[in-house]
Formats: C-alpha cells, structure tokens, sequence
C-alpha cells in the first residue's frame, strides 16, 4: 500500500524539486498537484524538466483538492500556508516548506515577518540533537529555511559540546539565485546575475538571522548572536556557507575535530570530508548531501567551518522528504538515494 | 540475483557518470571500480559528488580486474579500450563509450582516428529503427558519441521516411565543456570559458561527422552529406543540436510531425514537445531525457530540429545503460528513473 | 567645439552601452539622458557600471528633451522611434538603435512587425560595401540589428564577389541573453538561464531574418534566402554566428579566403583571424571589434564562417557611434579604442 | 613626449590587463612586451582579446630587454621579480604586480612565501592615508594583492579613525577564477568551477592574510588580527568582500558612515554608494573602480562592509596603472577612464 501525496505550489522552484524527488520514491504516489495562478496549466510546461509528470494538470491550492492525501507538501508564500493548514485534518502528515511555522518567539516572528505569529511545529533537520526522535509520528513539520540548514549543520556540534562562545558568531553565505524564487524581477534576470556576486539583507536584515540564532542558542542552551550576510553568486542551485565563532579557551584542535565527528559520521547525509578536502557546491547539486570541513586558526582563536548544500534539495524539498520518510516510518533514505550531478 | 559491474576509466567524466547512474540502479552491484594513473586514490577524493561511493578504492584498469564481472563499463581513450576489449571473455557483455567500435567504414575510421580499425560493435541507440532488437542479448556494444546521439534523434525520422533530401544537411550543435573531457588544458579553464561560445572542429574536421553520416545514410538507406559544427558554450553538460536539411518537395508539414511523433511518442526518453514548445538543455540535465521540437519553414524548405540532450548522460553514461538493461533484459527505465535537475 | 549628444531609452542595455562608450568618447558631452518610466531618477541607481555619470538625472523622453542637441541616439522600442524621429529638426544627426528603419520592403515590415512602415534611413554598416560613403554627412542612420550585423559581416565577402549560392544559406547564432532586453520575463531570470542553452523563434520567425536576407540579397544583386536560427547562451553578452552557403562550383579555397581578406584586412574592427584560429565571444567583449574566421569544407562543398561580435558594442551601441563618427567626419575610432575584457 | 613601457609577463592575465589599460593610455607607448614561454609568440595568439596590440611579437624577458624604457611593469611569479628587480636601473621606475615587495615583516614574509625577504617597497594603494603622497616620484612600487586592495578599502577608515576594535575582524571574499592565474590545472576547468562555489586558503593559510593584517594594523596604529576566508566563484572576473569588525561602544551609525564618507567622497576610483544600494562585481567589472557600501548591526555590534573591485583592475593592473599615473605626475585617471562593462 502506498502513501497518497498532494503537493501545492508546483509550479514554483520548491515545489519543482520536491515533484522531482518524490517522482523517484518507491512508497508515495503523487496525487495532487496544484498550483495558484497556474491551476489548469500542464506540468510539462511549467516544469519541462519533470518529464515522468509532465502529463499531470495543475489542480487550484484549495483546501478540498489537498485533504484526502496521507501527506501535503506546502510550498507556499509565508502566511498562505498557515492558513491552509490549519484547516488540514490533524491526521494529515503537513509539511511547511514555507517559514510560517519555524520560529517560537512569536516577537522575533512579527519583528521579522510582520503579522500574526501562527505557532510552531517540530522542525525538519533531524541531524540535529534529538530532532530525529521528535520528527517520529509527527503530523505536522516545519522545513527550516535554507541558509539555516546550512549554518546550523556547519556549527551545532560546536555549540552542543560547549566549545565555541556563543556571543560572536559570522556567517557569510553564497546562495544560486535559485534561492529568490521564480520571480520576475529584473534584477534577477541572467543578464544582471551571470558573471556577477552580490550581497542583499546586510546587518542583520535577512528573515533567516533569528532562526540561525534560535537553532544555535538552542544547542548551546544559552544566547548566541548571529551576524548573517547573505550573497548572490552567478549559479542557479546551492549555498556555501563560511560560518566561524571564537574557540573557547583551552579547547584543541583535535576536540574540535571529534565533535563534528561524532556527530555526522553515522548521519546518511551530513559528510565531514577527510581532512585537507573542502567541500563545493557542484559536489552536492540535486542531491540531498552535506559536504563540511572545519579549520581551527589559532591566530585568530577561531573555528571556521565551511559547509555546501543544493538549497533547493537538502535546504528545501530533500529535508522536506527525509522529514516525511522519519515521520511515516519509512526508510530515511527512501527517494533520496540521489548522488550529486557533477560536473 | 544482482548483476556485478566492473566500470574503468572512473576518474573520468564518462566513467563517472556510468558510476552515478549504477549508484541508483536496483538490479546491479559495482564490482571493480578502475583507472590508470589514479589508482588506489579514494573515489572521494576525484568524484566528491559519489558521496555513496566516497570509500570505494580506484583499482588498476587491467583485465584481471576486470574481467570475471558480468558487466565491464569501458570509458578510456580510444585506441585503448579495443585493446582490452579483445581481451575479455566472449560472454562478458562490454560496454564502450569509447569511439573504437562506432564506424563500420575503415577508410573512415583510418582517416579519423589515424589507427587500426577495431572492427564494429551493435550501436547503443535504441530509438533507432530496428535498433532495439540488434540490443537484446549483445554481448559488444558501441555506445554512440554524444553529438551523434543527438543529431541522429533530431534527423532519423525524416530520412528513415524519406521526407529529406540528403545531399545538403547542416548541423550546429553547442556544447557543455564537460565534452572536452577532464583535462587540464588552458582553453578549457574557467576564466577562459566563462562566459563565452566559440567553435571548433570547423569545415568537416570533427571525429563525429562521420559517425553522424554512417546514421543518417542507413536511415536513407542511400548517401547523407552532413555539414557539421561544433561549438562550445559557457556550461559545464548539455548539448543543444540545431539540426536542419532540405524538405523533398511535397511533403508537407503535417506529413513531417506525424513521421517524428510515431517514431517518439512510445519512446520513455524521448520527448517531440507539446507545438510551441521548445526545448532547453537545462530540462534533461543530469537525466536519460531527450527534447525536441521541429518546425517546418516553407520560405527556405527546410525543416530545422532542434534536440537537447546531457552530452553525459543520454549522450554517454546513461545511453551506456539504457542499453546495458536492454542487452540483459531488464526493465529498460532501471536505474534511469531520473528527472532533469533544473533550475 | 565638442559635440552635443542626446540619449533616449537610457535605462534599458541599448542605451545604458551607448552612454557607457560616449563616457570615454574625446569629441562629445552628454547633454540630455533620458528615460520613460524611469525618468527622474539618479542614473548610478539604473545603470551602476556607468560611475563617471551615476549623479546624472534621467529626464524624460520628450522631443523638446532632444531637439536642440547635435546627435540624438533612440534606443526605444521599434515604432516609438520612428514617432520621435519624425519630430526632430532636419539637421539633427539622428541614430536609431531601433528597428523602424532598417527595412527597405514595407510588406516584409508589415508581415514581421505588424504595423505600418516608417521609411528606410541609411544603414549603420559601414563595412559594407560602399556604405561608408553612404554614411559621411547622413542626418538619419539606422542602427543594424545585432544578429545582422554579425551574419552579414560574415557572408558579405562571398556574396558580393559572387563566390557563393544564394538559395542555401543557413545561419544559426548564439547570443547572451542581453539581446532579449532588460525585461522581467521569468523564462529569462538567472535560474532559468544559467547553465542552459534553448533556441526560439525558429523556421524563419525572427524579425531580423528580413534584415539579413535584404542585406545579402543586395551584396549578391539578386535575391538570397536564409535559414536562421537563434538562441539563448548562457552568457550576458555576445554573438557567435554559425554562418554556411554552398560555394559555386570551380572556386577555391584560396579565393575564398582572398575575398574574406580584402574585405577586411584595412578595417579597423573586422578581424580575419589567421588561419588556424577561431574566434571566441570573449575576444570582443566590451569591444566594437568583430573576429571572424572562415573554412571551406570541400566535402560538402560549403563555407562555414564563425563570426563573433558583442551584441550590445559593435552589434548596437559601438555600432551606432562607429557611425556617428563616421557621420560627422570624426575619426572613425574616436570613443571606440576599447580591447576586449578578458579572461 | 611618451613615454616608454615595458611589459612582463605578457602571457598572463596580470601582464595582459596592463597592456589592456595601456593600448587606451594616452601618455604612454608600449616599447617591449616580454613573456618566458611564450617568447617569439604573437600576443593575437595569446591574448586574442587585445585586438590592437595582435601583432607584437613577444621578447623574452630578460633584464636587457626591459631596462632602457622609462617604466617596467612586471607580472611574474614570486621570486622572479625581486630578482630581475635589483638589476633594473635606479632611475627606472619598476611597479611589480607580484608579491615580493609588500610585506614589511621578513618573518612573515618567510613564514607565508618561504624565501629570503626582498625588501618593501612603497605600496601602490593611493587610498591608504598618506600613501598618495608616498607614492608620488616612487621609482619602485609593489602593487597591493587583489584581496588586501578590496580589504584594505573596505576596513581602512573604520581602523584609523579608532571606530572599530582590532581583535576580531572576520573577512570572508569571493573571487573570480582569473584570480588563480592563467593555470593548466584540472580543479580550475569550466566543467569543474561552473555552477559552483568553494572555499581554499581556510584557517589564516592564505598568503594575503599577513598582507591584510599589515595594512590594517598600520591604519590602527596597533595589531590588528584577521580571519580571512576566500573563496571560488563561478565567474571570470570580480571580487566581493564582506568584511566585519566589532564597533567600539558609543560609535554611532552616522560616526560609521561619516569616516568611509570623509575618507572616499573625493576619490575618483572609490564610491560609497548612497545608502540602501549594495555592490556588485559586475558593476565594476573591466573598470578601475571600487564600489561599497555599509551597515552597522547594533544587534552584534558589528559593522559589515560590502566591497566590490574587479581583481584584474583594480586588484592588479588598474591599481598598478594609477599608481604609475601618480609616480610620474600624470592625470591619475590616465587611461583608466573606463566604466564598468555591464550587463
């Protein structure tokens, strides 16, 4: 017997890759597929590159067309997607790829959102301390941003294991444009982007900072502070995060190294590369793969970690999936046996 | 009962991909994994998109390695893989994605590629008439060269018709460089690619234009003279043929889609898209997938095609497959389940 | 005495690549930049390479903005030009990078424009045969489109010395997604874009095939048919056109070439490459310059000739003041002694 | 009266942009061109885009061929130039694009470069406090590296204007792959770098730390420690860096913006852009001009400071060119009145 699966916001770049992933499951069947403005439409020509759906008509995002399926994937513009499921039956396996259920200060969700906080659902990145038992039987899941996913991979071990201080942390992302969406801007056309890096919500403005900061002071269990800079970089999919935070005092390099360790090396798709090799985005690209390394710079007292996914397969639709698979019991890397696209 | 695998050339383009695609394949296991220089590196360390491959040790590519699997990948240069070809168990089924075994004209092969004749092996291109048959239980197969592949999906329907002319053929394809193989030459570097198309092989002079003559003039069954150019784009996979020849006169555009639309519309990798749609190679990357559209432009008489493919999955590794599941009788689709990875 | 320049469309590329060269042109000041929606604005925020007049303020796109300035560029789309062009004073130096007054047949207008035909003003090639001596003095020049501009510097030696075929010429070109304009289109953001070649407008549907087929057709004094077929690189700028005709029977490879070089060899922006060596985009990127090269292919019996122009230099704005200089009795370089930007 | 120059180097990508800027140079001839390899060569073979230069023919570079012009620029690995250096004569002036005459420190000079120390000589960055003047009448200048010139100009008027503390500056930069030369190396190919970011250098071992921390530290007039970080962007040309430093308490956010304003308004080649609008590389790409802009995070208490330059201009050529300009008392936008080439 296989699971039935709507997924709204098809014709959109989340929505896109979790069709894409979920094309290749062995358990799920895609039932619904629906869509805003596009309801109607072909998949084929909104999404050329899903060749085994391109037959499949785009249904309306309405509530009617998404119940009655064992699992909904939203992925939706924040606040649409709190509203939709909230009228999902609480049977309903709902997973968010939107950010309306991620954050649990309802202050930092209006300061950095603007309306009404919607609450908070078990947060899909089970490789983080004991996120995996909490995703088991969940019916209800958050898929945590992109860029958080990779930060928070990059630097939870340090923090877990009380070797990095927690009040001076630097993130600097590079994302493929991918990451702003199928949006018709023209800043965003190829012609603007190509040959061209370019940095965007600089000082603390981007909507990502306070979930870095909720996922890390969790894991520290105290405050951290977070300043994120995002930038654009001329390619279409994945994030390299460079992330570094102060090495408390009298910490070696080699204990650094075996937190990181300990925490990945049993993980299916967190990978601390052997030493001397650092990770590249191409490396990840439509798989739902990690790829770290870690440098202790006694100059300056820091860690610097150094952490590439596809954002729109680990950062998004694959942690959506993976989610799904530890929710329903199913095995964690079922769809996602996908190796990276290279070169 | 899985199939064992020995693939060689594995630190290379091709022999890579053949290694992601087995990666997902259900019905085989990868036995050896081979290459010359690079042997007893880690796979990790020259394919870091493998990640479940990451362990594997390289082994020498010789015949002792190779043989005693029930299929042998061969991804070397030509000239070499005829050599060790020879030397494997008549019962073997061989695979090469090398040229040595395309051509079945020696004159040609000799004027080419300046060697022996190896001799010619049954065509991995099993969209062409007849071809699928000549497939099943092959224990030699040639795999096609990525711009043939192309060019003889984007023509074959038209000649195998006779609804062309062919004494006035004219194809332009652009390359990914990932065709130019993983060489560490200064034209092929970054800063000079990025950003930039420019051709070679001009006037006659690439090796696969007669590869490309011997398909169109059996499916004539009568003499085709191809002018062929190739260029190279700013992209890492993907080949977009842009292929056009003269209209016998009287055949009229509905004549010439239907003979396109049988040949194709039971085909699972190949797609004539919906009239008005054309294709990109972004919608095949990474995937066993071929697009195409043709148009019928009655000013000039001639049909131009255009077909895009991945040069290293349709045009190499994924063909290479396709037909390997072909030879053994297993479900033609295994391990080749994969959509195009865009955007 | 310097010359007094008024430039239209200035937000958009056309206009933005004109105001980019007149920056470093020794004879002109920029007098009036205007714009339509954008008018009012602070340059810098529109066009942000443009840093000697990022304090410039757009004004908008009047007659009485232009009239009384020595030289008026319109870079507007095709029938607003015209409409403007009429109303400007008789002596203004008037250059139209637009289209409304490249064709000479008002049907093949009409048919491909679909609105009523504005005239022909003397075309903006002054590589052409005589057509430098038709642009000393002229008062109204029309700009060629990019793609003509790159297809008829590359067929026009062979046509003119009546060396080559005139019912069998196929051109196919790859040009960087500028040449569709600073428009928010979704098929053209960056995601979209980058890493993906797709071809459009083909079987003779593009507007600039009229515009090549008149331009060839006067240098053979008889008519010429052509197959064209563009498409979208993944490139910001540049044109590398794939230009091939049959070759009349009993001419040589060596009186091809002599043609090719006559034509060119005392011009200062048309480049036949030594033998041997093929042009790239990139060699002319940013530069008026246009590099070519030329082989003949006696097994097919067709020249192949592979041109590469930038689309927004010489292809429109370097182009536009080429002629300006030329117009005006400058030196024909002035503002124009720009290298390529490599790598 | 010219004056005459000689060139180093002029196979690379350093040599080939000082003869890019000087073919538009209008005080200068360009007497030798000098290459080691490439000696005999015509510069149109290897660098195809200096179209008016094609015809050179490259020397050798020996200390005959480049002494007897008024100014030698060289281009060439570490080491090489130190010692063709010391035999240029004392009245020549020598601007060397390489490192050997940057570093202050023989130590660290060892420590990074592994050679005997060469000396310093004053460093090409007229922007630095003081070093305009320093340069003026130089006979030797070391041109700075192309992430300390992005660096140095982003944090300079934070450190010596006392606002900024100096434990704890984290810098992390992305760079175009012309910025690891002109090398035949597999790791820079465009199948490999294309489409992907990735991080070298990580942990304070990149040979431009020591550089950053010296200049940093002179404008403080204390030790200044850096976490510098580049990385490897899918582009030819360009670096962004996002550089951060800890705010001194009480400094404001005008206080902020008032010293990078007070120290840039009246330079010709560095924009603080208005605020609100943040850099990119391609808004400077081919031109000498560097564009940035701030923000203080009152949150962390950090100021971020986006920098955008292109590496080969005014990281290295530009720079090199305009320092000349101030050396010999020429207009110091000689030949660098070129605007950013975008889109």
């Amino acid at each position: 017997m296989t699971i039935s699966v709507a997924v709204s916001g098809a014709s959109g770049y989340a929505g896109g890759e979790v069709l894409r992933i979920l094309a290749g499951h062995p358990d799920v069947t895609i039932g619904a597929i629906t869509a805003h403005s596009n309801a109607g439409s072909r998949l084929g020509e909104l999404q050329p590159h899903l060749h085994g759906l391109a037959d499949r008509i785009l249904e309306d995002t309405t509530v009617d067309n998404l119940a009655g399926h064992d699992v909904v994937f939203l992925a939706l513009p924040h606040g649409a997607s709190a509203e939709i499921a909230a009228r999902l039956p609480a049977g309903t396996v709902v997973i968010d790829a939107g950010a309306d259920h991620r954050l649990e200060d309802p202050h930092a969700w209006e300061k950095f959102y603007g309306s009404a906080h919607a609450g908070t659902w078990p947060y899909g990145l089970p490789e983080l301390p004991g996120q995996r038992d909490a995703l088991r039987g969940a019916t209800r899941i958050a898929v945590p941003g992109c860029y958080p996913t990779s930060a928070l991979l990059a630097l939870t071990p340090g923090f877990s294991n009380h070797l990095l201080e927690g009040d001076d942390v630097v993130i600097v992302s590079a994302s493929g444009t991918s990451g702003a969406g199928k949006a018709a801007k023209v800043n965003l056309i190829g012609a603007e982007v190509m040959g061209s890096m370019s940095p965007y919500g600089v000082g603390g403005g981007h909507r990502h900072t306070p979930e870095i900061e909720q996922g890390l002071s969790k894991a520290l269990n105290a405050p951290v502070t977070v300043s994120f800079t995002p930038t654009l970089a001329p390619m279409s999919r994945g994030i390299l995060t460079t992330a570094t935070a102060k090495v408390r005092s009298g910490v070696t390099a080699e204990e650094l190294r075996r937190a990181w360790s300990e925490a990945y090396d049993d993980e299916p798709f967190v990978h601390l590369l052997p030493e001397g090799q650092w990770p590249s985005t191409k490396s990840v690209l439509g798989s739902n793969h990690t790829a770290m390394q870690l440098a202790f710079d006694e100059h300056t007292g820091r860690v610097i970690v150094c952490c590439a996914i596809d954002n729109l397969t680990k950062g998004t639709a694959g942690g959506a999936v993976q989610s799904m698979n530890i929710a329903l019991g199913l095995a964690e890397d079922a769809g996602l046996n996908l190796q990276g696209v290279a070169p």
